[in-house]
């Protein structure tokens, strides 16, 4: 029996006294004395349950009365407008079928009361069901198809980097090892240490921390890529920002300058943006009346303002003449604190802003250098209600500067031997960013903890399901 | 200074006389005795380079006449429709400035010359510049588009499903060991064995072999899910099919049967392979022309056919009476070999072939019980020219039913316990499939190896840049 999604019912795509079918779970079930019940079914295809109001004079009656949330159910009869306010159309139910049954609904860990964001995260697997997972489930999934959709738009080629990879060129931060070595039996060396060359790939290999350095090969053919994927961490950040798996996107644009990869980070974050606001309106009222009260309003204020740009070294002294006390000291060197960056964003700018030229020092090896001799042209997309949001840099295209810089900071230069031959044959130009996906969600929900918008969140100590 | 990618100039989007810049690399130079050099300038935004028409008048021709494949230039002149065949329009360059040299053209890796297949997997990180592997990079993607755009067409949702996992819980194959634990200095438990409660997750974890286990806990919510990341198998497999990092597609489909899925998946494939015929005919002549004569005409066929279907008892039969020797003897519980389903694809039905209801004995836990007792209902679609391309099944809705497979194949029902409540809260009927996109990307370039349609394969002792 073919059925329909809820969101075309609702959105008024089907004609009203059609026979339909829509197939969920139930979320409520209210009984009026006149013998008639009132079922709020949900099939997560958009934030609204549709209700199918039952009459008593169904044969199965009884078994509807004894209905809780979750049990999942098909129910066919004549879509109608509804009186109801609030809500669009209605079924008026002919047939309701019961799917599956909650035979204990006290044990039900989504009965249909409220719940803390804390008990959700204990119960991962069910927890898509409720109003708040539900809704952060269509928004990440309405801003990854947009994120494909403005590069694919573009000419960009999308890239799948390693997962795996030998090398930590990055140092971005602790790695996962990944091995298929028999840890309770390790090969040694004759010097006794543990023998990698054994080991599944023939040497020690760890999870990738970005994608950036294998998107800039292939930035150095295709012109224009990004990449969309997992992306880990071995940190013990027990914060609200910090995951040990996230996703993350990198795009990398061949003879592009600092300057054109702000515009495209502005140019990406707008879109999709616009795409929430446009795609997603009914999970963002949610969110703007039940989790962070301007969750739209500042969607929309990010869209209609331009970014703010700002050197690093006029962004310091900006904030050293302000008047503001800061937890931390800003002095011309030292990086910006989440404190600093939002001041800026929010209070100087009052807009989002991209601070650039970073002082060398506290940025990577792979970074431009500039013409001062101190800074690289490096930059970070700040806005306000989060702080960093994308960081990015122009490349080190100069073969020459790239070897002294790889010397000064004592990384070995044979490590590196394929990302110096982008330099060595036909090198040009080239720079990108890196987006962490998850705070992108957290941000355009208002979610305040980044282990709610990814399904099954990896974190020190927890690796469930 | 802005420029234009290639494919638009190739493509006629800007007027002839205009005047443009197009940023690139020299694919071959060709000095005429009447003092004009003719460039091939590649961008990788589509197959065949953009030629320039340099006259000896610029100033810095003497540059011109050293440039060499591989080397990155700016060409600024006018657009103009070609008098040479095979090529709409040509440039005559005003300016041509030179970004980036090979020193030595002699040790470039891709010099103009053709390379075998496994010198160039030995040069991941310059390969993309080749014709070859610039057309499967761009086939590749274009397949990853039109993926996410079938599933958000029909209301599915992208799910991100761990990476890392704490369950090995389909018990799919060789898995990695994903720690951060000290391996020159492991902790020991009181009975001397390694203590993983030591580790980063407090217990051993692994990375995924499929999302689907995870992907039915969001189907079960959303109605319809798919999942499009990176699996991992810690295989000792060296063959041309086998990866130990791959991209799966998986999508989770609530209320559907094996008829549904069956059909999702023979609409799938024909959406993504007219996609690739729209999107993507100058690379798809090449791989006619260089690599499988048939490219074109296998997927024109695939798009215009209908999917034969056939239950695997009555495969069986027919393989069993065809006459033809098979190396593996064909009995009624034994697996299919790949000359077995290639025999049904190519020859008995010569189109792609669903083949269904499975031995129980051969597949997985979680594949629903048909009535016969003997089968369950899972399928495999078989195309011709590959074999299996995607695997799928029906999945037990019926704890009960799922407990007695639990129980019969030893496996400990405390560790499904998550699995198990989607059956015991308002199960329904559902059903996927896998599809392997790297196999996919091979099967539609014609490539004979699935290493090289990814751009840095990792396969056993191998996990170089």
């Amino acid at each position: 029996m073919s059925h329909t999604a809820i969101t075309a019912l609702l959105a008024g795509k089907v004609e009203a006294h059609t026979t339909v079918t829509v197939k969920g779970w139930i979320r409520t079930r209210r009984d009026s004395k006149a013998g008639i019940s009132f079922l709020a079914v949900h099939d997560g295809s958009c934030f609204d349950p549709i209700q199918a109001v039952v009459p008593n004079s169904l044969n199965n009656y009884d078994e509807i009365t004894r209905l809780t949330a979750g049990c999942s159910v098909e129910v066919t009869g004549v879509l109608v407008q509804s009186q109801g306010k609030g809500q669009s159309f209605e079924i008026q139910a002919e047939t309701v079928n019961v799917v599956g049954w909650i035979d204990n609904p006290d044990t039900y860990p989504m009965s249909a009361k409220r719940h803390s964001i804390e008990y959700l995260r204990e119960h991962a697997h069910l927890r898509p069901r409720t109003n708040m997972i539900g809704a952060v489930t269509r928004v990440r999934n309405c801003l990854a198809q947009a994120i494909h959709r403005f590069y694919n738009e573009r000419g960009f080629v999308w890239i799948s980097t390693p997962i795996i990879t030998a090398s930590d060129c990055e140092g971005a931060g602790e790695m996962f090892r990944v091995s298929t070595l028999d840890n309770e039996n390790l090969p040694r060396t004759d010097k006794g240490n543990v023998d990698y060359s054994e080991d599944f790939f023939g040497k020690e290999a760890f999870l990738t921390v970005s994608g950036q350095l294998n998107g800039e090969t292939y930035c150095s053919a295709m012109s224009n890529i990004y990449t969309f994927g997992p992306t880990f961490r071995a940190e013990n950040s027990n914060t609200s920002r910090h995951l040990a798996e996230f996703w993350m996107v990198e795009p990398e644009v061949a003879f592009a300058d600092l300057e054109d990869i702000a515009k495209l980070a502005e140019d990406m974050l707008k879109y999709v943006f616009k795409a929430v606001l446009d795609e997603r309106r009914d999970d963002m009222e949610f969110f703007a009346q039940r989790v962070e009260k301007t969750a739209i309003e500042r969607l929309e204020n990010f869209v209609d303002k331009d970014f703010a740009q700002v050197d690093y070294t006029e962004a310091v002294e900006i904030l050293k003449a302000c008047g503001k006390k800061f937890e931390y000291d800003v002095e011309w060197g030292v990086d910006l604190q989440s404190e600093h960056e939002r001041y800026l964003a929010e209070v100087h700018f009052n807009a989002p802003v991209v601070i650039k030229n970073y002082p060398k020092d506290i940025k990577a090896f792979y970074m431009r250098a500039n013409e001062d001799g101190k800074t690289v042209a490096a930059m970070d997309v700040v806005a306000p209600g989060i702080g960093e949001i994308i960081g990015g840099a122009q490349r080190e295209e100069r073969l020459d500067v790239l070897d002294a810089r790889l010397d000064e900071m004592g990384l070995d230069k044979e490590d590196y031997s394929w990302y110096r031959d982008l330099r060595k044959y036909g090198t040009v130009p080239h720079s990108g960013f890196g987006l962490g996906f998850e705070r992108l969600v957290a941000y355009v929900t208002g979610m305040g903890n980044v282990r709610d918008v990814i399904a099954f969140p990896r974190t020190k100590g927890s690796a469930t399901y």
